[in-house]
C-alpha cells in the first residue's frame, strides 16, 4: 500500500511518499512544491495542483492522507491554507485515488501519543521510525508524519 | 473575447459563459455544478474541478472571472467556500486561462452602481443586459453578472 501525505501551503506544500506492508514502513521520497510567491493567486495554485498530479503520476500512490485545517486564530490566513489545500486535494481525488481527511492533533497522537506534539518532537519521531528520512524542512517532516499516521491509523496488512 | 463567469460553492457551482465585444455582449450559456452531497469533500471538490474542466473544453473562454472571497460571520462556511473556489481556480488556471478575482461590491456595482444590490436587482440587471439569459438559479445570475462585470471592468475592444 502506497500512501501520499500532503501539508499544504500556499507558500511550501509538503509531500511524502511512504510503502506501507503490515507493520512495515519503508520510506520512498519526500519533498516540497514551492510556487513562487510573486505569481498571482490563481497560478500559485495552479502550481500546487501540477506539482501534486506529478507526484501522482510518478509515484503512483494508493491512497492519500491529508490534515484537516480548522479556523485558528487568523481566519485569513486560514482561508488562504484551504484554498492551497483544494488544490492539492484535487489534484489526489480526480484521479480516484482516495485522500483521508485526519485532525492535526489525531496525526500527531498517532506518531507520539501526545496531541499537542512540537514540530521538533515530530520531526524526531519521523527520523526513528524511518531513519531512510532526512526532512529538510518542517513541511516535509509533516507531510512524512501525515502519510505515517495514516498508515497508523488504517492499519494496512 | 470569450469570458467564463464563476459562483463558486459546494453545493451550487453557477457558471456563465459570454462573449465580450467592444461595447456589446452576447450571452453563450449558463448553468450550475450540483456535487451529490453525500459524497465524502474531496469527490465534492473533485466534482467541480471537472465540471470547470469540461466547460473550458467545450467552450473555449479566452479569461475567466471569480469573485474574491472574504472571511465572514461565519469563518467555517468561508473555509469550505474558499476550498470549492480553489477548485473551480484550478480548473481554469491549469490550462493557462487567465483567472480575474473582483472584490463582491465591485461586481455589483458594475452591473448595477451599487456596491450593495440585492440578489434580486442582480437578476434583474442581468437579464436587461442579456434578455437571452434566463438564470433558473441566484448562482446562475450571479455567474452570469461575475461575467459580464468583467466584461465591462476589462473593457474589451
Amino acid at each position: 500500500m502506497r500512501i501520499l501525505g500532503i501539508d499544504p501551503g500556499l507558500l511550501h506544500t509538503g509531500w511524502a511518499v511512504i510503502d506501507s506492508n503490515g507493520s512495515s514502513r519503508k520510506y520512498i521520497a519526500s519533498g516540497v512544491i514551492l510556487p513562487p510567491a510573486g505569481l498571482p493567486f490563481p497560478q500559485r495554485l495552479a502550481i500546487i495542483f501540477r506539482g501534486v498530479s506529478e507526484l501522482c503520476e510518478t509515484f503512483q500512490p494508493d491512497q492519500c492522507s491529508i490534515e484537516i485545517i480548522f479556523v485558528n486564530v487568523n481566519p485569513k490566513t486560514t482561508l488562504i491554507l484551504g484554498q492551497a489545500r483544494a488544490a492539492a486535494i484535487v489534484a489526489v481525488a480526480n484521479r480516484d485515488i482516495p485522500v483521508f481527511e485526519y485532525e492535526p492533533n489525531k496525526i500527531k497522537k498517532a506518531l507520539t501519543s501526545a496531541g499537542h506534539a512540537t514540530k521538533d518532537q515530530i520531526d524526531k519521531m519521523v527520523r526513528i521510525l524511518l531513519p531512510a528520512a532526512n526532512p529538510k524542512t518542517p513541511d516535509e517532516a509533516d507531510a512524512i508524519a501525515i502519510a505515517l499516521a495514516h498508515s497508523n491509523m488504517a492499519r494496512f496488512v
